[in-house]
């Protein structure tokens, strides 16, 4: 493509980053922002460079928030003592849509998949593992995709537990009386959990089920 | 759709009000950008919101420019005698892929539609015959999108021109000796301009036909 503007050139290159974005949807997206007013475009520029600076993670659970801590880990109404472990973001925007859920969450920020070079280290799993034993909590709930990852990092998960207190809390010696379940397999093997209708992902909230059978039935 | 931060729904939502992005594709794009490192980010709203404020249009072919008058127009190694009427930017995109053309542009800003409430009066046509009237201009190419619009809108300056100075050139009281065609219709009817293949629209600019020839064989 040839571009009799630099300015214009820079910005369909800018958008063609995206992923999804060829360079006609690029250009169809620039010509569309230099069509509006000047100050739509201006907030546009705006909106996204400030989410980009200001945003914060939370120090508990690893979700997008405005300050240290997000508005779920913040929030007394919701059940603390529950955790519901998600792979990123946009699973537990997929999990609030279905107003089933009134936990907190733990966002790993990916799976363990040695094909993708991703191994547990690179993964919130420690601070998880912390979390659970310097907090009171009473479920671990798994919502990760349905696959092959997915259940390695449960399997995981669940060993290291087991493994770092010999199933006591260190606090005060007592077992660590967790509840470990995952959500239901309502979601077909291989599906993707954020494109799930919120009928079925909250019906696999509701019939979750012992990580035991789970693995059992496979 | 809920947020945890309203940095990112914000964020969501400017996308969200791009053509064809929905709620889902603007989150993935906003969580895509937010994983990028901060310069990267920084650098995507700044080269936005820029061409916004800096880019120009050209004054004399109303092209994309980062000056007064773009780098088509400026280049004097084309044909400024030639002018190829199109509708907007993306189609002067199009056809400068081809690389088979070698004059200037004149970008109506649409075409006369009057479903629309597209007139005459709200293109780029009066400038368009000014120029006609002041340069010395030879042949006018007409590469409108093949439909009733496009083909209403040929019609209207051709009428135009021919009355306005009654085929004489008001400077020098010559007739106005300029050869008027379209490109050909290799595209199908209906089709859009801007998807063609290069072959295709490069064979439709070489086989331009005089518009008399095209009128009567619709």
């Amino acid at each position: 493509m040839q571009f009799s503007s630099s300015l214009l050139e820079n910005a369909v290159n800018e958008f063609a980053k995206l992923p999804g974005i060829g360079k006609k949807t690029a250009l169809r997206l620039v010509l569309h922002l230099l069509k509006q007013d000047i100050k739509v475009t201006g907030q546009f520029s705006e909106v996204i460079g400030r989410m980009r600076t200001e945003i914060k993670f939370c120090h508990r659970c690893f979700n997008v928030a405005d300050g240290d801590i997000c508005s779920i880990c913040a929030n007394s109404m919701r059940k603390q003592e529950v955790i519901c472990v998600v792979e990123n973001i946009r699973d537990v925007i997929a999990i609030e849509s279905t107003q089933q859920y009134n936990g907190t969450y733990h966002i790993l920020n990916g799976v363990i998949s040695p094909l993708d070079g991703i191994g547990p280290d690179q993964l919130n799993i420690e601070s998880l593992v912390n979390r659970i034993e310097k907090e009171k909590i009473e479920e671990l709930i798994f919502a990760l995709n349905p696959n092959i990852q997915g259940d390695t990092t449960i399997y995981y998960i669940q060993k290291k537990l087991s493994s770092r207190s010999g199933s006591q809390n260190p606090a005060d010696g007592q077992p660590l009386n967790i509840r470990i379940t995952t959500i239901a397999r309502g979601i077909a093997f291989g599906g993707e959990l954020e494109y799930a209708d919120e009928m079925t992902l909250a019906r696999s909230l509701q019939n979750r089920l012992p990580v035991e059978s789970y693995v059992s039935s496979r």
